[in-house]
């Protein structure tokens, strides 16, 4: 698509470019008539001005952005708290990163649909609110991806790879891999991957992480059960539940991948109730290497995630594109994760079945 | 202290108060040498333009930012991860209020000087970054608050009662006696208060605790132990050994509050692993009711903090003070925390020694 210049804008709305140049500039010198005429238009025509013309004039905000796209679920309902997930975690670590480098960080959550995803990132810009943004997705081809790009707008998605743009991503496939291999070097022959999902739709992460999955059981020759193939929504109720309902019966599996430590938290309590012993009778492997894992009952073993590298990456090739010349190849990296083995996977001896 | 205005920046920089301005508002057509000039004598007299006269020039950058000052420890060293504390569902829900309000939130730590952390938030205000800040502080009377209001910048407390501010807080000192009569109703005699500290400080929030500890201890004629005078600094690992510290021996509390459930859930792993049953040979109790709460193995009772109703007025308090018509008395509230009682502090009958 041709990119809408600022002569477009004057053009649809009737008025000078330089008029619209005031209204990017200076709105509080435009009447408010002609202020609103022009803001609508920039809105209908998707407008951005192009950040070579904004670097000209030196104007840095010294803030990012971390945006989650259609991440509705990410509020728990209750009281609007989230507590100890993965993401709470990004969201800090970027703010320190950010902060190492004299920028702030300013998180937005954006649950509408994909146009209104856009006119909120364009805004910010516009605004001059904004160098940069941190886009989290979950999955590729998110529309307002294609049309930060289009419009110039410094970007990096974190956590899924898009192979259109810049991302920092970690090595799902091959850690999940990793964590079947080892749980069957312990012995376990009926290995269950449990997912997740929110409002009914998983991510790419774990899309991943089935695949390595998938591919490391055909590997070492075992069976996956059509029963096993269940997903939490990444709660501790959901981990709960599914192991509950996994290993409540004598034909359950040996062992069980939460692909977060959340809902592996909820299982270890459940397998507690059930008076299964982990890992006697099953291992419990969690994704995320909370702090907590130390202290679960018994420790959990779990992959732990290069978020501060991921994070270092991401706002330094932020600021590369915004102090940057221009137009740059994607810059694409991936970051290998790695399985912290505990108590609750440590099982020596054969296979028991 | 005498309020500083643009004429004596002008002054001492040897400008008009026209060129002054023109740094404020249009810094892209001051000649570099000037630029630098005016800059540094702002900075020097700590000078801030009044709100006043920003809106009249209606300039809104619609983010609000949360500060933490001085909270060294706030970042975790372990690769910056910051998880599951209170701290972190703060940040999270006044982002979420603020969204709703259609305001961005923005977070910055400042752990220098307090000179450092004036120039930090005048500087947020400067560049235009900020309508209002959030200010996180450990105790009243932190320097960086009386330059706020001195500057006519809008700005309220959270969770330390200054009285000289406004601000929003929790009713510790009374809800730490609830929990005190609590564990008296189910015959616990000899109870702890362990406290929290970062960096060898304590804060007000604690303090407020341990007064109602201590008052509730009193009225209820127990005695409190010296050994039992001891702090956490907040760590998962720091709830463990002490509990081991202080349960180690046969004469041991038969309860121990801990100001956060991190240091409980450390403390619960403590007490599992030397054979101490929660809660029939000792009680436990945290504060802030993390969802994994219900997932400890018990249940641990904890006091729920009003997080949410706090975040909702502090922001609508920023609001009142940014879109208000200028100085007003400061707005203090302070909000019920209340007991959540699970199964690791539910005992029943008479006190045992």
């Amino acid at each position: 698509m041709k990119r809408v210049t600022i002569k477009d804008v004057a053009k649809m709305a009737g008025v000078s470019y330089q008029t619209v140049s005031l209204v990017l500039n200076h709105p509080e010198k435009v009447a408010q008539k002609t202020l609103r005429t022009v803001q609508e238009t920039i809105a209908v025509l998707n407008f951005v001005p192009s950040m070579a013309a904004r670097s000209m004039r030196a104007i840095r905000t010294n803030t990012l952005a971390c945006i989650f796209f259609g991440e509705r679920a990410a509020y728990d309902n209750r009281s609007f708290q989230i507590q100890d997930t993965y993401w709470n975690n990004v969201l800090q670590v970027l703010g320190r990163v950010a902060d190492t480098h004299g920028y702030a960080l300013m998180q937005r959550s954006q649950i509408g649909d994909d146009a209104a995803a856009y006119a909120l990132v364009r805004d910010l810009f516009l605004a001059g609110r904004v160098d940069g943004v941190v886009a989290v997705v979950e999955r590729t081809g998110h529309p307002v991806l294609e049309q930060l790009k289009r419009h110039g707008l410094p970007f990096v998605v974190f956590g899924t790879r898009d192979p259109a743009f810049s991302y920092v991503a970690q090595n799902n496939e091959e850690v999940t891999a990793e964590v079947v291999g080892h749980l069957h070097a312990a012995g376990c022959r009926h290995i269950a991957f449990i997912g997740g999902q929110r409002d009914g739709r998983g991510n790419e992460d774990v899309e991943e992480r089935q695949r390595g999955y998938a591919r490391a059981m055909r590997e070492h020759g075992l069976a996956v059960h059509a029963p096993w193939a269940v997903s939490g929504d990444w709660s501790l109720a959901s981990g709960h539940r599914i192991a509950r309902e996994l290993c409540g019966t004598g034909d359950r599996p040996d062992a069980l991948i939460f692909a977060s430590d959340r809902m592996a938290l909820g299982a270890l309590k459940g397998l507690h109730e059930l008076g299964v012993n982990v890992p006697g009778d099953v291992s419990v492997v969690g994704f995320d290497n909370m702090h907590y894992d130390d202290y679960c009952i018994p420790p959990l073993s779990s992959v732990h995630s290069p978020v501060l590298e991921m994070a270092q990456a991401s706002v330094q090739m932020l600021l590369d594109q915004i102090l940057g010349a221009g137009a740059a190849p994607p810059v694409q990296r991936v970051f290998p994760a790695g399985l912290v083995v505990r108590e609750s996977s440590q099982r020596a001896g054969p296979a028991r079945r």
